[in-house]
């Protein structure tokens, strides 16, 4: 029977990831639970217990083969491969993430680009044309993207995730600043920036908080 | 003695008013528990859980005077005046930032803009001046402004969230992919977008997880 694993497990493996590539790079062989957690947020004993939750990966008392790890957590995270992603709206938000990123370096190609503005159809980013909102089910189906980006503005959002459901997107990551219905089986999660600084500054007036552990946003 | 506050709850507050504020604009007065969250991912129960921390605000059997409530949260928050907030690395991350975010809309006046790019460092954008990184402390302490957002490259993010440190910042919201060392009393928020899609990508191959019911960030 499988146990349900915390998002919050899977984010920090995606973080013990960036830890032990950067590691590989300045060519570590052997790395302590201890070491793997100088530069995250969470302890020894947390990242013994992540792992755990995957099956038994170190070595007690030696520690963790690097180059095995990273083949563990990319096999876990679905990184062995490439995975390729749509990103719908291409605005100042949309352009800035494909230039800031760097997706390829994480695992991911950008591989469909889609927005709404007839001055942008048909224009090209890096080789990648821009196509027309109306035609993402057509484009995503033949291409079998599973993954999307929405940077739309919040009022085009729901008809936007809408479309990327229809077109068979299994995972959504979204930074409109709105709430989106979206069917059982399809994984949303929303990055929203107002709110995120909004509730950081309950803290200035609001001592009492200030090592508060950690924070939250909507997954469904 | 006071109970720490859970971060998620901070965060629903900053949405209910959101969706308070929508329901103002619509004239609405009187609002149940049950609707407030219809456009949140949150039960009415955790609606008057979250609320109760804070006092009592709803009549029971009646629901919550919408425009109390709005005052309540924005008090609560720290939202009835502007908070002023600089934003350190003005490339294409930040810009997009300015541009799409719309600060004063929620509370927000971004009142300082940074950069270490001579290029950039003298020039304008909406009648503010972009100042150099080197001057953080300076500006930062003249005009006493706590918040401040990072959108600079990963290898600058430490050096920056010194100075902003320094600077007498209280709460940082980080977008620089990267660990970031702060002393305690700082609060920081780190939204690491490259670790999100990571984290989602798990779910494609993993059903099992498809209700997770929350994902989270660092806040230190």
């Amino acid at each position: 029977m499988k146990q349900a694993i915390p998002h919050e497990t899977i984010k920090r493996l995606a973080l013990y990831l960036r830890s032990l590539r950067q590691l590989s790079r300045k060519r570590v062989e052997i790395i302590s639970s201890e070491k793997l957690t100088e530069h995250i947020h969470a302890s020894p004993a947390q990242v013994r217990k992540d792992l755990a939750c995957f099956g038994e990966f170190g070595t007690p008392g030696v520690g963790y083969s690097v180059k095995k790890l990273i083949a563990e957590i990319e096999s876990i995270l679905g990184l062995k491969e490439k995975q390729e992603v749509a990103l719908v709206g291409i605005g100042k938000l949309g352009s800035a993430l494909l230039a800031y990123l760097g997706f390829e370096k994480f695992g991911f190609r950008i591989s469909a680009l889609f927005d709404n503005n007839p001055e942008k159809i048909g224009k090209k980013i890096s080789e990648l044309k821009i196509e027309d909102v109306a035609r993402i089910k057509e484009v995503l189906r033949r291409r079998k993207i599973k993954i999307a980006i929405i940077t739309v503005p919040a009022a085009n959002a729901q008809e936007v995730a809408d479309r990327l459901v229809a077109a068979g997107i299994k995972v959504i990551l979204n930074f409109a600043p709105h709430y989106l219905n979206i069917p059982k089986g399809v994984i949303i999660n929303t990055i929203d920036m107002a709110i995120e600084l909004q509730s950081l500054a309950y803290y200035l007036t609001h001592k009492e908080q200030s090592r508060a552990s950690s924070t939250t946003t909507n997954l469904t």
